[in-house]
């Protein structure tokens, strides 16, 4: 059985959401979760839920907790024995496969560096996002905000990592991995764009050129590589737009009479709608190239959330993930050599 | 009355979209059209529209047409007579106050940038986009796509533009500016927006740091300044993920009868919706900085996007914004020897 370490005081609604998704986790996906956080605490939360002793979760005490406004570097400095660093600990000692936290991105980032090291190979760690499509198959985006200034060697370590993500773990068949660019042509984005282009053509991909804004949501293409500022831009974005046409649909049809009744009978169809859009039915976003794998949720996580990006983790660990980029990478540097 | 030089040849359904909205335009916004274009092919267009001969528009000939494959070099250097140039050429020489196309944008920026030249002080042009927000209140973003490799006073320069184009067009009193970034605080976001920020701080304008790709939707800030390349990302991946809402929502509305029966009621509200989401209503971009003023229509401008980018166009000569930006450049220029 796989075992997870779970930053228990890590998002907005830790304890509760995060204990809540642990128990979920345990009782259905046959993994073990380590809660890790302040023993007193986190008891108590998992006291609220019937039946947790026959469950595969232990508590592993941690005294210290870090926030959102913790800077990373001082989460990484002074704050040694936080929840989020014992967590990550227990990966690197081989007492748990993947390490999950939905607390501050940053220091969450610098703490696996740190502690769990990186892949042999890998330049940078780098976020990947997981986005629904028009057609339902999923799409990822590679970066999504740990490296905000890249070169085109750090773009096509991107593309490698993320091919193997999407192929092992989404099980697309030969992912087609696109360059998030601004026109489809070769020669057409900014300078990065134009300098990553060659590398990612001579890689062994399925290399399918440029794409735009566009292609994100329509289906024609597995992996997006870009740096993270963009990346980042284009996920907050789209949260941002979701949140408004929620807004907008809700104020349209309870408008009218007609739109109310319309409301009413198209409940049902409308939440699943919003399910489908929803980012905690994917998890959270998995930081490639950290040795032992490590899971990001969002800040705002609910417990299904957290109980899916357990989900992720664990079949992030099962899929070998990392020996593949670390075979792929070094077969690479050998070739350049 | 305003003159407005329309390219008639732009667009994916010209000559028809480009006529019908002159025709309506001329009809009720009391400005006068130009339509430049093959004189034939535009001209029989023209008579399928009634009382045609009672508006203000005139045929201006142009016998070469751009295409959405042409590069903007080729464009300008052998397409001498397109519709596009001949109707920039009609603002350089005074017969029109503006120039609207829904033509290759490449093309049109540099056609527009040759031909009309830029406002003395502007160190390059940008493409202005205007966002709904959840508020109701517009938000406008610059750059959308002209400049994909900008520096700080690039920027510094397309946030002076972007308020004096808020507060004059859009009629926002005070308007909030922001950086687009990755995080609020000022040292967080790439190493261009790190050098961005103490040179929007130092302009006088109400400068608001750096906001984040959520609050784009939110109307929480009126102008938000960012490099081209992220700015056409933002769009692009907005624009995908409206077409992705529609489908879904329709899908997911249609799976069963109840959910029939209330799309079926609450179909006029669902379309006050999407024309809420339509960048149609929004006409097209501007591209400030140009003299004369142009405006850059969407390749699949229907007749009210035509429409639309005519007001636009006419809005933009009518608000002296042109002037006001020389005036304020010229005034930090002085501030800063």
């Amino acid at each position: 059985m796989l075992t997870i370490a779970l930053d228990a005081m890590g998002g907005d609604h830790a304890p509760k959401a995060e204990v809540e998704g642990a128990v979920r986790a345990a009782g259905s996906l046959g993994v073990k979760v380590l809660l890790v956080g302040q023993q007193d605490v986190v008891r108590r939360e998992l006291e609220q839920h019937e039946g947790y002793r026959e469950l595969p979760i232990e508590i592993v005490h941690a005294s210290q907790r870090v926030t959102m406004e913790d800077s990373a570097a001082k989460a990484v400095r002074s704050k040694r024995d936080s929840s989020m660093r014992v967590a990550s600990r227990l990966v690197r000692d081989g007492c748990a496969q993947g390490f999950v936290s939905a607390g501050n991105t940053g220091a969450i980032m610098a703490t696996a560096k740190m502690v769990q090291g990186v892949v042999p190979g890998v330049e940078r760690p780098a976020l990947l996002g997981v986005f629904p499509t028009m057609l339902g198959t999923p799409v990822v985006l590679v970066d999504v905000g740990a490296n905000v200034d890249c070169d085109a060697t750090m773009l096509a370590q991107f593309a490698v990592m993320g091919e193997i993500y999407s192929r092992n773990i989404l099980h697309r068949p030969n992912p087609r991995v696109g360059l998030l660019s601004i026109g489809e042509e070769e020669h057409k984005g900014n300078d990065l764009t134009r300098a990553a282009w060659p590398l990612l053509k001579s890689l062994h991909i399925n290399f399918v050129g440029n794409v735009e804004g566009r292609d994100v949501y329509a289906g024609n293409v597995d992996v997006i590589v870009c740096d993270g500022f963009t990346g980042n831009v284009a996920l907050k974005v789209s949260e941002g737009l979701v949140d408004m046409f929620k807004k907008l649909l809700r104020e349209s049809l309870e408008a009218t009479i007609s739109g109310k009744i319309g409301y009413a009978l198209s409940k049902s169809a409308l939440s699943s709608f919003r399910k489908r859009l929803d980012h905690s039915e994917y998890g959270g976003a998995p930081l490639l190239g950290v040795r032992g794998g490590c899971i990001i949720g969002h800040g705002s996580s609910n417990a299904n959330a957290i109980k899916n990006a357990i989900r992720v983790a664990a079949e992030f660990s099962g899929g070998n993930v990392n020996r593949q980029i670390e075979e792929e990478l070094l077969r690479l540097s050998k070739a350049g050599d």
